[in-house]
């Protein structure tokens, strides 16, 4: 009878956790930090030993904990809220994750690890943790403060950045290596994948949760909640990304539905019962006599973490226009590691490319640099002021010029609202085009399944090329002419700018320019997507014949095909912009 | 990597499940049968095959469902509601448990299945089920009428019988007969535990919960009630009894709780999670063509399960003095089996004592009359109409002359209340004889473990026998104090009742009658536990010393001894009579 034994598992699991992170609750410590040492009281390490029998269900039933941490994660993303910190959260984030890596990656390679070992533990020691800094500002009081508000942006842009780093390091895993070219097919077909299911989730996900919300159920609300956050993650891990990215994205759609708050309400108890049994699990992972083994390694790796996230994060928001008391305090309120290092960790296990050794030195330095925390975010006060006194006059001069002189060189007026506007309109022509890709990477697919299924002579097969390729290109028209039309009204504005003769050379020149640019434009990019689609490019005379007959479709539903498009863009906005309901 | 097949699985379960259970929504069928034909589409007997890899984890997870199903009816369970509808509750609910086991059984021997088959399929069909009746009035709109908070009453009565009767059937599997003795054992054994857990858990948890709440963290909140709960359902398991009825024990206990709003509050998601995996469980052990094997079989089950249940229900309803429509539409409302069916199945075939049919054929009577239920609901008024006006004069008449008699004679005013104050003392001296029971089984068990670890000589043990029965006694004291008191009390209203004599006889016999009875009964109580503790009674000369000791005790510490007691008896009655906070 296994389920009674996995009861019992579980139930020993909750019994413990309930104790000892009350007991950590009431001595105003981590409580996560409590689920961990649960996780190494119940586990095989320390005594009593055999306090579960069937660990394995308990540790295939933790990986659930990811999920749900994930999808959380992704319904507490926001676009705006990133974008209000926007050039310091990106700035702080990459020199975090760069300085990061390399340092553990240093430092792994020092101890004479294997490279593939080293570059997980860089990998590990990459991102702070969101749970344990939201907690400790929680409990200060800090939540609403300046400083707060930077580490919450950082925090958002390193977990999309460790997103493409979980990909990333999947892709190494598999290879063996690291190949520019890889690296760069990976982000792009990433990028290409986020783009599309992000449009298509949003057009889509809000509209049927809303739909299911007129049942005026939470049983079927939250089966529907599941079964969407499920049925994403799948999808997710047939295209072999990683679970934690689908249930981070599907989670940053639903974030855009009216029905927010009511997601957020019955998905909490889910998430933290599996977050307590995945936190548990990593305790059962941990063998206290690692800590004395790699004591020196966890040690130096400990210093490494406080200090390298101090001075790189601290240093980024210094550099983008933060004053140095802030920058102090951003820099130490990041400096430690949590569950993101955890889930690299055990990716790293279960594509079986690291050693046994790195999870417990990994937990070890987490619950130290977690510890640590508090007392680091109320130290940066003092600290910064000691600092600030003890500076020779010559280099706070230096600093508050920096400081001075960056915040009058920031584009300010009209020059700021056309960027924006040129960013908006460049980010809207990568979309249609990332759509116009999807859909030829959806026709290979189908003349794949299609040549798989139907044995067929060549002449059928440059057939079954034309009427796929065909197909691809009809359904993209209506993003290739946004894409034109966008790339017109950039034109327009570029020739206006740049070229100012008010002559009729002038006139004639702008006219040109405007025109010429979006038609090249088209042509490079229906080149690359030529070149992109080769496996279902038919021959020569077929193309010839296809392509005139885009041209008669494009000039025959022009209106039309622009009137679709702006619907679906309005629908797409209006997702955007429409807030959660506050009594759902 | 089995991490991933398990998600992948339960991915595919949630998915579909979803798209099942909002169709079935969508076209308003009961969500549970969706649920079931989600598991019958997963499942290996119907095409497509091979949708989910690894089911053994899936069944192992499926059965947490149980689990938070039980708890969340112990939450909604509630004495005070028992009492308002009790006598009607208790007959309909014995009379449907009794007939229903015994046609269920009748049904399998005349199909030829063995003994323990029909048993089990007796007490399968016994049971009404609670989610599908509660969300069939809640969508027919008569949640409030008089019938349905009758079949409330019933469905509470049935569910605590039911504990009793998986209790009952596990014995019976494991010694494979029926003893009166073992029933009586079994009974006892059962209503000791379920006393004084109840009696310990009211007194600790609620306190205990109201000290995490101050903590004011959901997180905590929730992982402590997880902690009671499978902490209790661990200590039921290695009781030997189901984890249904630890489940729904703790449930509850926890209504008791001020926090009973936010327990439920974070508990729905996660029983609506699990308890939809636990129906499309029961759906994968579906074998469709069970249904064309067992034809005959499922179809006369069925028309028993209906027929059987409406008359057995509504003559208990008539018979306690409602009216013959209500009693009809009671009648016509428990029509049918549901989860508790499933639980049953499950016990049966995880204690490897029922065949593999059985479980096919109870879904397949479940779905068909879940389906009913509504209907049959509906069709209550109009059929009780039509039955009113085809009866014969005669038979009306002598069934409103019955009605009218037993209003009459129900007892009224004082008598009443003098029933209910006996009733009452009498349920005071029951507990605090539990109380002293389960004191001395502990030292049965405090013994047992000493022995186990002590080699000792037999003048030791006698020793030991001395110390732990004397320490139990002494433990036991001020319940027995207080029952002596209850007895007392009883015996003075006995005497004044039965003994009209205002004379002096008179007033010597009330006298003796009062001072008699209570202590005759302490000392049958005395000698039935010395008789239950003979595993433990010491030599005759240390049983003398020790009541000697134990008569000074009671005479020096009397006013103590009642002072504690009586303080324990308030902070219970304080714990049930507090409302659940209404903005927890």
């Amino acid at each position: 009878m296994h389920g009674a034994e996995f009861i019992q598992d579980l139930a020993v699991i909750m019994l413990i956790a309930a104790i000892v992170t009350l007991l950590f609750r009431w001595l105003r410590q981590p409580v996560v930090l409590g689920y961990i040492l649960a996780g190494v009281i119940i586990g095989p390490h320390t005594p009593p030993f055999e306090l579960i029998q069937d660990d394995h269900t308990i540790k295939i039933v933790a990986e659930l904990g990811v999920v749900f941490l994930m999808f959380s994660l992704g319904l507490e993303f926001n676009l705006k809220k990133l974008t209000s910190v926007g050039v310091t959260a990106f700035v702080c984030a990459m020199a975090e994750i760069v300085l990061m890596t390399w340092i553990g990656y240093e430092i792994g390679r020092y101890f004479g690890w294997n490279a593939m070992d080293s570059l997980f533990l860089g990998a590990m020691l990459a991102i702070s943790s969101t749970t344990i800094i939201v907690k400790a500002l929680d409990e200060l009081g800090m939540k609403q403060e300046r400083f707060a508000q930077l580490i919450f942006g950082i925090l958002i842009v390193e977990d999309i950045l460790a997103i493409g780093m979980i990909a990333l390091l999947s892709g190494i895993a598999m290879n063996g290596s690291v190949d520019a070219g890889d690296v760069f097919a990976t982000v792009g077909k990433l990028s290409l994948f986020m783009i599309v299911a992000l449009v298509l989730g949003l057009l889509m996900v809000p509209r049927l949760l809303a739909w299911v919300a007129r049942f005026e159920s939470r049983e079927m609300f939250l089966i529907a909640v599941l079964g969407l956050c499920f049925g994403f993650c799948l999808l997710v891990l047939k295209l072999d990304y990683s679970i934690a990215l689908g249930a981070f994205m599907i989670g940053a759609i639903m974030a855009e539905a009216r029905q927010l708050h009511l997601i957020e309400r019955l998905i909490g108890p889910i998430r933290d019962m599996f977050s307590a049994l995945f936190f548990v699990g990593v305790g059962l992972l941990f063998n206290p006599a690692v800590l004395i083994d790699y004591a020196l390694p966890i040690a130096l790796i400990t210093v490494a973490v406080v200090l390298g996230k101090m001075v790189s994060c601290g240093l980024g928001a210094f550099v983008t226009g933060n004053g140095g008391r802030t920058s102090l305090r951003v820099g130490m309120g990041l400096s430690q590691i949590g569950e993101f290092s955890f889930i690299i960790a055990s990716l790293g296990l279960s594509l079986q490319v690291t050693s046994e050794f790195l999870y417990p030195i990994v937990v070890a330095v987490s619950a130290v640099t977690t510890l640590l925390t508090p007392y680091l975010i109320r130290l940066a006060d003092p600290l910064s002021k000691h600092a600030a006194e003890g500076m020779p006059t010559s280099i706070a001069n230096v600093a508050n010029r920096y400081t001075t002189w960056l915040h009058s060189s920031q584009p300010e007026g009209d020059r700021a609202m056309l960027i924006r506007i040129v960013l908006r309109i460049v980010a809207q022509v990568l979309v249609n085009f990332a759509m116009t890709v999807a859909v030829f990477v959806a026709g290979i697919y189908i003349f794949g399944v299609i040549e798989l299924n139907l044995a067929s002579s060549i002449s059928d097969e440059q057939i079954q090329k034309a009427i796929v390729w065909g197909g691809a290109l009809a359904i993209s028209l209506p993003f290739l002419i946004a894409a034109y039309r966008k790339l017109k009204a950039l034109s327009l504005l570029f020739a206006e700018l740049t070229i100012s003769d008010a002559g009729s050379v002038g006139r004639v020149l702008r006219r040109v320019t405007a025109e010429v640019i979006p038609i090249v434009s088209i042509a490079v990019i229906l080149m690359l997507i030529a070149s992109l689609s080769r496996r279902i490019l038919p021959s020569p005379e077929m193309l010839m014949i296809i392509l005139v007959c885009a041209a008669s479709l494009t000039v025959l539903m022009w209106r039309p095909f622009v009137r679709w498009h702006s619907r679906l863009q309005i629908a797409l906005f209006d997702t955007l912009r429409e807030e959660p309901d506050s009594n759902a």
